[in-house]
């Protein structure tokens, strides 16, 4: 149940409630593809950082270690050890992105599997048996994420047969839901917006599914290749139509000049792996903008990575601590930007909640969006 | 300080007062070679598993990141912020095992890096000055380790030149200590036994370098590819004549079996990558032998990996999570599998404390010399 409490234009101070305990938005969530976070992080770390939400992929975890196994071991949650909410993509995007030889038909996708070439099949209905194995949180409906640029015509037809996918969902999810054996009995579903670039594709496409009155509505398919500012005018042009009583989640971004826009344009969940990945190559996140901590004048630098950041990292390492790990080799190194990088983008949504609740978004918005994109 | 508390047969209970703090004996000391524990592990991990103390390498620390970039930024524990005693080794045995193109001569070694191919020279004196500025609470002297099976005029030679290099290091040493900008001017040192696998060497050796009344004596040059039994034996001829009144360590070593029968001849501090490196590979220590987290059998079973034990890893994480996290390539699998052997090796050590205190340390030995040894 998604509360909204204030507004400020079309960015919004909100609380979804979940049996797993309520989210604050807008809210990042925090990706852990294979039920683990890049770079060493546990569950616990995930409480460290901040993190209210995890997300795991149906597609990794129906390939490895198995569905049905994590159903048989209690569910994610308890495979993971973690007891706050967890989000499950459907396996439409690492379907369309991963996996080899697709041939895309009316009851899903024929495909193979990228780790050992397997000859599999997934439609709407083993989306949501697998999710539900899994008893994630929220589900996420089976979808076709069209690459981008598409022809028309075939955006068009995609769209019209993610919706009639979508009804199969929530059929089988209903199904699911009411089984005996349903290791979350109250998973919730979001619908996901699709249309490529085509403003009246993505309209339509939002106006059918709003009618399927589902737990939120994400928009997918964008951040896959078009230019920033074609996602920001689709967001703002589909925006109008999505249920304003319903939490709003832009998938696969981005930046925090990205998240920035985003908020302001009405989006609610984000996630992205940027951070993590970003992370890994030492670029790391700072109120002044980005760090790349390879570079030798952190040589002797005994200060922390962000001297504004109450991260774990930035109050016992510093600078020259990591710029060594990182020269040396050493694991640490990747844990301990990876951990900062997350707390960043949680503490960053952390700010953006603040500034919604005393009405100063517009404010913090103009002064961070210059500042959290430059390279320093 | 050494403070013998109590004795069974050879095996000794006690405590080494340091600047740093007690440390209780025998103990194993936890390696970070480059400053980091291998598998992700920071220094917050090490207290969590019961680490206390921390050995950090003199050989890859002054390549890199560089001992004096240590120095000015305060020295090693400030660096990986650790405030317990940390142990450095002097390069010795690396310079021997890792260099390139070396050339003994009475002054020192002269080497190439095995990172970049630099030439470089260590000899006692330099050994000490890095080892000052990394500001180890333990210093350990620089020596020649003999590869095994050496020359006994070889053997002799060099054991020879090994104690006029002791007298040079505590020379050094003393000065060091004395100047006014040492990072620790309580920095102690231990002597080194060398002498090969020749008992009347090893014997000499020993009486020798016991007249310098030094803080500590370690026992070097074993584990490098004799016989365990040949070990053992060595173990047994030198102790009589190492002092009462100073700590022993046995440098490299070594299996839990090892550990016991060494603490049974008198042997109080360990050392040993083999926990952190079997991690790596799923090879997993417990009460019951070692176990092959890979093997299939895991694949569903959610136990913890040891059920007698109590560290965060066995608390918090299956059996088949570690296992899938390993199949998955994440390095989280590593990091708890690093953790839980580590913890399991301080935990034997505290047993080993407990039943010298209780005088049950011969059960104890018996009962696990067996079983310890065993694959699951």
């Amino acid at each position: 149940m998604f509360k909204l409490l204030k507004t400020q234009g079309c960015a919004r101070l909100g609380e979804f409630h979940t049996v797993h305990g309520v989210i604050k938005t807008p809210v990042f969530m925090n990706v852990g593809t294979q039920a683990a976070i890049k770079g060493g992080l546990s569950s616990f770390d995930l409480k460290e950082i901040g993190c209210q939400v995890e997300l795991s992929n149906t597609y990794h975890l129906t390939l490895r270690p198995g569905d049905e196994i994590i159903r048989d071991l209690g569910g994610l949650h308890k495979f993971m050890n973690w007891d706050r909410p967890i989000l499950t993509d459907s396996g439409g995007f690492q379907v369309f992105s991963l996996a080899k030889l697709r041939n895309i038909k009316e009851e899903g996708v024929y495909f193979s599997s990228h780790i050992d070439g397997r000859k599999l099949f997934m439609g709407p209905e083993e989306s949501m048996t697998i999710q539900s194995n899994l008893g994630s949180t929220i589900a996420m409906a089976f979808d076709e994420c069209v690459e981008n640029p598409a022809e028309y015509s075939y955006a068009k037809a995609s769209h019209e047969r993610t919706v009639r996918w979508l009804e199969r969902c929530i059929k089988k999810m209903r199904e699911l839901n009411a089984s005996d054996n349903a290791v979350n009995p109250h998973q919730m579903l979001f619908g996901i917006n699709q249309g490529a670039t085509y403003a009246d594709l993505r309209i339509e496409n939002m106006k059918r599914i709003a009618e399927f009155d589902l737990d939120g509505y994400a928009i997918g398919g964008l951040a896959v290749g078009e230019p920033t500012e074609t996602m920001y005018e689709i967001i703002e042009k589909v925006e109008p139509f999505a249920p304003k009583d319903r939490p709003r989640y832009l998938m696969g971004v981005g930046t925090p000049v990205n998240i920035l826009e985003a908020v302001d344009r009405g989006v609610d969940f984000f996630d992205c792996v940027m951070p993590a990945r970003n992370a890994r190559h030492g670029h790391l996140f700072t109120s002044q903008g980005v760090l790349n901590i390879h570079n030798a004048k952190y040589m002797k630098d005994d200060s922390p990575i962000d001297p504004e950041c109450g991260c774990h990292v930035c109050r016992n390492f510093s600078r020259a601590y990591i710029r060594h790990l990182f020269k040396a080799g050493e694991m640490l190194a990747l844990r301990l930007s990876v951990m900062h990088n997350l707390y960043f983008y949680n503490s960053l949504m952390e700010k953006i909640r603040e500034s919604l609740e005393k009405g100063t978004f517009a404010d913090f918005k103009e002064k961070n969006v210059y500042i959290l994109g430059q390279r320093i």
